[in-house]
């Protein structure tokens, strides 16, 4: 599978065709996979079951484990694009660091709160599985409250796109707002 | 691993500078880690445990399973030259296909004939492990001269080169002659 994305990345005639910039997206696709992203994340999670981690650790691996890959999602499709300044990459990538980070507690959250029929994994199973979770450590108000902390500053960092970020603004509210 | 190789090809300064080779670069180590090559030898190799395959399943499962990579290893080097004719490039993928079967035929017989303490795994235990091999389905005479015959085809593809190939040529001997 993952050969088969840096297929796509190196040879897809949809692509841009300029080969520096498609390097630049490969690039950034191998260090969001590799032992500093999500195989790093992997790592620290798997040598975690059964221990408790602090606030900090945990942290820690979801910016790995799946944070590097939806960074690195933002980044390529904005890479693409060819021409982005600097700082306008670096607003993109605020956004995608938060709303990633969003994505995990609220995932965590709906472990403890979901509905197993639309869940499509057992409720409480992370907890069952002694894995460490946000509402565990810090507690479910607080959990709550990080994650519209992180929402809000995610809409933040999109505030000099207009509607050509809906699509953004659209996946933030979907990430928070998902019941499963 | 793989992110790793591909983050190398993508951003190592020691790498040609042209952005192109290094995307066509990328792209045949793609091919040659993905389905197509040595993940889809290796679901051959994982699905044919306890069962016979016959010899053309065979050599089948070796051509992908690290045949491909073997291939993509003297291709790549090839490359990176940069100006390479399409011939020249045959002759070299002639080579590597012929001398990396050389190799897994040669694995199989000294599994059955290699010394323990230098095979750094114990000998006979792909066949304790009823994994197929050449001697167990071609016999071991008709082995060792395929090791000679895909030896010497492999020399003959380098006949064009002089004193150039000489690297490749010494590789050669090493696969057919090793103990271990």
């Amino acid at each position: 599978m993952q050969a088969l994305a840096f297929h796509i990345l190196a040879s897809d005639p949809a692509m841009t065709p300029d080969a520096s910039t498609r390097l630049q997206i490969i690039n950034t696709l191998t260090q969001a996979s590799g032992s500093r992203g999500m195989a790093g994340g992997q790592a620290i999670d798997l040598s975690s079951v059964g221990r408790q981690l602090d606030i900090v650790e945990l942290e820690n691996m979801h910016i790995h484990k799946t944070g590097a890959l939806i960074r690195a999602s933002v980044l390529m499709g904005a890479m693409a694009h060819g021409s982005l300044e600097g700082e306008v990459l670096e607003d993109l990538d605020h956004f995608a660091k938060n709303i990633g980070l969003a994505f995990q507690i609220q995932d965590d959250i709906l472990d403890v709160e979901g509905d197993t029929e639309i869940l499509g994994k057992t409720q409480g199973s992370d907890i069952a599985q002694n894995k460490p979770t946000y509402p565990a450590i810090i507690g479910m108000a607080e959990s709550k409250q990080e994650v519209e902390s992180l929402y809000h500053e995610a809409k933040k960092a999109l505030e000099r796109f207009g509607e050509e970020a809906d699509f953004l603004r659209a996946v933030a509210d979907f990430i928070v707002r998902r019941q499963h």
